[in-house]
C-alpha cells in the first residue's frame, strides 16, 4: 500500500487528492499546502488526512512513499529534488521543472537513487490520445504528415510562466508520446496584450526528426473555448475535438492522390480522395484516475512511466527553445545542444 | 454603358461573367479563353457574347471599356499591363501580380494611363467583413490585438503557388481593408507534403504598426473545411464563420480586466470578463454582384477602388516576405525596403 | 428527343427550367407563366425556349411530349388531367393534387392513356435518402423501429396549404420510399398562429403496418432553419442532417440489449449498446437533375417511376387524414376507407 | 439550523446529500437506503452522517425536521405522507407521486399541519429556465406561440414508469413555471420497441388556456443526447440548448409581419422579420444547490417554494391525462375534472 502526500492544494491539487484516495494499492496520507483556506478545505472532502502547512512535513513522515506535487511551476524542482534526496517517488505537475538544466538534474537523481520520476502530463492518459496513438502505431494514417492544434480560451493569466509554458506543453507531451520522433528545430511567435504579463498568445512551429510539422496556436485571450487538433496523414486525418462530448476522435478517410493526367492549366496531377469519415467509440475512463494507477503500478514494479522524467525533460527543452525563439518573433531554435540556426 | 470583356473563362470567370452580365451600367461583351471547351461552356450560358481565343483581341475590340482578368497568377501582369497601355480598366484577379516589383508597374501605368486598376480581392465586398470593419471603426472592441485566422479545406494543389498565395491573400487584404495598418515583420513556417508540389501548409504571423499582431494558417490538406477568424480586442470579441448559415458574425463581450487585488500564487491581477454574446443580422448581398458594381462606379466617377491597386500591393509584398520567411522557417523578415530583420 | 414544357415560373418552376434544359435526352421547349414578369426572367435565362402566358398552348404545340407543372396545388388536377387528355407525360409538383379524389382520377386517366405520371418528390432522388434506403434495405438497422422528422425554419406562409402540405410531405413521401409499408393510422395535432392563414405548425404521430411509428414536426414559424430525422432501429440508427455539409448522414451502432440481470430497482433488463460512428461518404449529384432524367427514362421505356402516381396518391392521403385529425385535436384517423378510429 | 434526511441513496440521492452538506442552514444529518452497498458508498462520502437502511427510523430521529426523498416513484406516497404525518417538511423527487389522487392527498395533509411541501422539479431552478421566464415575463417575446420541446438520449429503461414520466415531466413543470396557463387539453402518441416494457418514446401535443400550444418529444432509444426547446413568440424566439456549454439561451429577433401587399399567388400577406441573434451571459450557479437554499428558506419563512404540490400536482394531472390519451393513439383527453374530449 503506497501511502502518498499530495503538496499544493491550489487548482489541480484537489484532483490529485481525489485520485489517490479512490485508487487501488495506495492511500491518501498527507495534504500540504501554506494557506490555511487550501487546508480548511482539504480538511472537509479528506477529514481523516493529516494536513501540514508546510511540504518539508510531508518527507519526514514515514507514512509517505510517495508526493504528487501540485504548486507553481518555480518550486518544482525544490520540492522534487527534495523528496527525492528523502527517498520519495515523485508526481509532478507538468512542466516539470522550469529549466532543462533543472530538469536533467531531478532525472539523474531519480535514477541513481532508483526512485519512480513520473510527470503530470494527464492528456497521454485519455481515451482520445490512446486512440490516435493506437491508429497511428496501426499505420492507419500512413506517413504522418502534421499534428496542427488550437488550444485557446479565455484563461487566468498566470505570473510565472507564458502561455506555452501553460497550454503548448498539452501538446507537446502528447507528440512525443503519439509521433515518437525528436524535434529539430522550433519557430515560435506570441504577444503579450496586457502589460507586465508574460506572453497570453503565440504559435509555435516545430520541425521534427521524421518529416512531420507540429503547429500549435495558444492563447488565453479568445473568447470561446477551441481544445481541436486535426492529424494529417498520407492516407487517413484525423480531426481530435476535445469539447465534444460522444466524438472526440474522428477518422477521415481522405487526401490527395498523385496522377499522371494533367487537368488544366490550374491544377498539379494531384487529385482528392474523400472518403467515409468514422468516430470510434472510446472508453470514459478518467485519465487522472488512469494515471495515478499507472503511477501505483510503476512504483511497485519498478518500470519506467509512460510520462517519465525523460520525456519531462523533453517537454522542457522544447519549451525553453519555443520561449528564445518568441524573442526573436520567429527566428528558428535548433535542438541539439540547443544552437541557434542558420 | 461599361462594355465588359472576361479573359479566363476556367474555374472563376464564370462567376465574374455572370455577375458582369447582371450588373447595371455595364454589359458583357466578350470572353477569352484559349481553350475550346471553355469557350463552348460559355457559349451555352452567354450565347450572345463574343467568344475569342486569344485575349488580345478583345483588346482590339471598340465596345470593350474593361477587362476582368480571371487567369493564372504568372500570366497577370502581361494581360493588365496590355490592357491598361490599350486604355482599358482593369478588374484583376487576386493576387495581383507575381511579383511586387510588377505590382509597381501595374499601379504607375494606372496611375499616369487615368484608368482604374482594381483587385477581385472579393471578401472585402462580404456583408460579414463590411460588418468588422463597422465594428472596428466604431471603436466597439476598443484596442484590437489580434486577427486569427484559421482557412483550412482539402484544396485543389496548384502548380504556379503556394497555398499562401492562394488561401493567406484572403486574409492580408481583409486586414488591410479592416484595420488599415501597416505590416513591420512577418514570420513564416511551412511545407510541402507532396513531392515536387509548392508548399501546401502553413502559417505566418504578421507583425503591425499598430501593435496587433495576425496570425493565419492556410492548409490544401486538411480533412474538413474551415473558414474561422478570431479577432481579440481590449473590450470585445469577433468570431467569424464564414461557413455558418445565418449566424456567420458573433460578437462576445469578454476580455479581461486589470485588477488590484491578488488572487493567489497562481494568478495575476487580471481577470476575467465574460458578458453576452451577439450575432448581428447580415445582409445575403453576393459580394461578387457588389464587387462589379463598384468596378463600373469606380470608372464612371474616376473614384478609387477600396481595392485598388496599391492594396493589391501590399498583398503582394506580404505574399513575397513571408514566402521569403518561409524559406528561413520563420526567420523574420522586415518591411519597409524589405530588409531582413535581427 | 422529349420536348419539355414547364408550366409555372415563380419558385420552383426555374430549377425545373434549368434541370430539364441540361438533361440528355430531352430538350426545354416551351416555358408558361401567366406573369409577364416571369416571362421575362425566363426569356434572360432561356433566351431560345417558347415563352407562353397560358399553359393550354403547350398542349397545342407538338414539339411538346411532357409538361412539368409547378404551379399551386389547387391548380395541379386541371392541368395534369388536361395535359394527360392531350396525350403529354407529366411530372407534377407535390402535392400531387388537393384531393385523393382527384388523385385517383389522374393516376386512372394516365394508366388508361400509357403516360407516364411521376410527381416531383425530390427528396427521394437525393444521395442521403438513397444512402438510407440502402442501408435499411441491406438490413443494416435491424427492425425499423422509427423515423422522427424536424423540419421546421422561417418559412413563407402559403395561403392554399397548410404546413403538413408543405413541409410534411417530404418525410411521407420519403418513408413510403424508404421503409415501403404502409400506414395504419395517424394522429395530428397543429395550430396557426397567424389569424386567416392555414395551421403553420402541425405534429404528426404515424402508425405502420410494419409496426415502426414516424413522427413529423413542421413549423413555418422557428427562428432556425432544423432539417433532421432520426431513424431508430433495433441493431444501429441514423441521424440524416440535410443541412449539414459534408456529412449528412451519420450511422450510430447504438442500441438496447436484453440481458437477464436486475441492475437494481430502477433499471429494467435492458443495457444500453454503445458503438462507433460512422458517416458515409455521399455522392454530390444534385437530386433534381437525377430525377429530370429518371422521368425521361420512364417515358421512353415505360417504367414506373419511383416517385410515381401511385406514391403521389397515396401521400395526398396522408395529407388528407392529417388535416383531419389535427381539426380534431389528435383523434386518430384510420387509414383503409379512412375511417375514423375508435 | 435544519436537519435533513436524504431516503434513497441511487442514482439522485448523492447529489442531494452532496448539496444539504453544502447548503447554509441546514446540516445533512442520515441517509437511508435498504441496499448495504448503497450505504457504504453513503458511508465513504459522508463518514460523519447517520446511516440507515430503513427510511422509517429518520422519521424517529428528533435531529431530523425535513426529509428529501429520492426513492422510485411508486414509493413516493408512502414515504412523503409518513413524513409529513410524522411532522417533517418534505422534498420530494419528481414526479411527486403515483396518482393525482395521492398527490391531493399529500397536498391537504402538508397544508393541514402546516408543512413545506416541494416537488424537486430540479430544471426549475436553473439560469436558463430562470432566464426564460425573466424574458417572457417582460412581454419580450410578445404573445407566447409555442413550447416545443425535444429531449432524447440512450436512455436507461424504468420499469415503473414510461418515458413520459421520466422526460416530459421536466418541461411539464417548466411550462407551468415560465408560462404559468393551465392545460386545457392533451394528444399524446407514444410506442414501446421493447417487449413488456413501459412506452419508451412517445410525442405530446398540450393546449393552453393562453392559446399557446406545448408539443415535447421525448425517447430513450435515440442515438444522441438532445436537450432542445424552441419557444415561439409574436415578437421573439427562443432557443435553450441545454447541452451547449456557455450559450445556453439564445433570443432570436425573427417572426413575422402581416402586411397588406399581396406578393403573388404563393404567398400570403404576411412577410419575414429577421433580425440579430443574442445570448445572454447565464450565471453558473449549479440549480440544485439554489433549490436546496430555497427548501431551507421555505421552511424557515414558511413561504410557498417556487415548485410547491400544487405545481407538482399539476404536473401529475397532465401525466395521468397523457398517459391515457396515449393510449388512445392522440385521443385528446380533456382537463377539468379530466373528462374525455368530443
Amino acid at each position: 500500500m503506497i501511502g502518498v502526500a499530495v503538496i499544493g492544494y491550489g487548482y489541480w491539487g484537489p484532483n490529485l487528492a481525489r485520485c489517490f484516495a479512490e485508487t487501488d494499492g495506495c492511500r491518501l496520507v498527507a495534504i500540504a499546502d501554506a494557506s490555511p483556506d487550501a487546508l480548511a478545505r482539504a480538511a472537509k472532502r479528506h477529514p481523516y488526512v493529516r494536513l501540514l502547512n508546510d511540504w518539508r512535513e510531508a518527507l519526514e513522515d514515514p507514512q509517505v512513499d510517495a508526493v504528487a506535487i501540485a504548486t507553481p511551476v518555480r518550486t518544482h524542482f525544490d520540492i522534487a529534488n527534495a523528496s527525492l534526496l528523502a527517498g520519495r517517488h515523485v508526481l509532478v505537475e507538468k512542466p516539470m521543472t522550469e529549466t532543462s538544466a533543472q530538469g536533467r538534474m531531478l532525472l539523474e537523481t531519480a535514477e541513481r537513487r532508483g526512485l519512480t520520476l513520473m510527470v503530470d502530463h494527464t492528456f497521454v492518459y485519455s481515451p482520445a490520445v490512446a486512440k490516435m496513438k493506437e491508429l497511428i502505431a496501426a499505420d492507419d494514417l500512413g506517413e504522418v504528415y502534421y499534428y496542427d492544434s488550437t488550444r485557446i480560451n479565455l484563461g487566468l493569466f498566470q505570473k510565472d510562466v507564458n502561455v506555452i509554458w501553460d497550454l503548448a506543453v498539452h501538446d507537446l507531451a502528447i507528440l512525443q508520446y503519439v509521433l515518437n520522433s525528436r524535434p529539430t528545430a522550433v519557430s515560435a511567435n506570441g504577444v503579450s496584450h496586457v502589460h507586465g504579463t508574460p506572453e497570453n498568445m503565440a504559435h509555435l512551429s516545430l520541425y521534427l526528426e521524421s518529416g512531420a510539422v507540429a503547429h500549435l496556436n495558444v492563447n488565453w485571450l479568445a473568447p470561446r473555448k477551441v481544445r481541436q487538433v486535426f492529424v494529417g496523414g498520407s492516407r487517413k486525418m484525423i480531426v481530435w475535438d476535445d469539447l465534444e462530448v460522444s466524438e472526440k476522435i474522428k477518422v477521415y478517410d481522405r487526401g490527395v492522390n498523385l496522377t499522371d493526367k494533367v487537368e488544366d492549366i490550374y491544377s498539379m496531377m494531384v487529385s482528392y480522395r474523400i472518403g467515409d469519415m468514422w468516430a470510434p467509440h472510446l472508453a470514459t475512463t478518467e485519465p487522472l484516475i488512469a494515471e495515478a494507477a499507472h503511477f501505483v503500478d510503476c512504483i511497485n514494479t519498478g518500470k519506467r512511466p509512460t510520462t517519465d522524467g525523460r520525456l519531462g525533460l523533453q517537454v522542457v527543452e522544447m519549451l525553453e527553445a519555443a520561449t528564445r525563439s518568441m524573442a526573436m518573433r520567429g527566428h528558428p531554435v535548433e535542438f541539439g545542444g540547443m544552437r541557434r540556426a542558420s
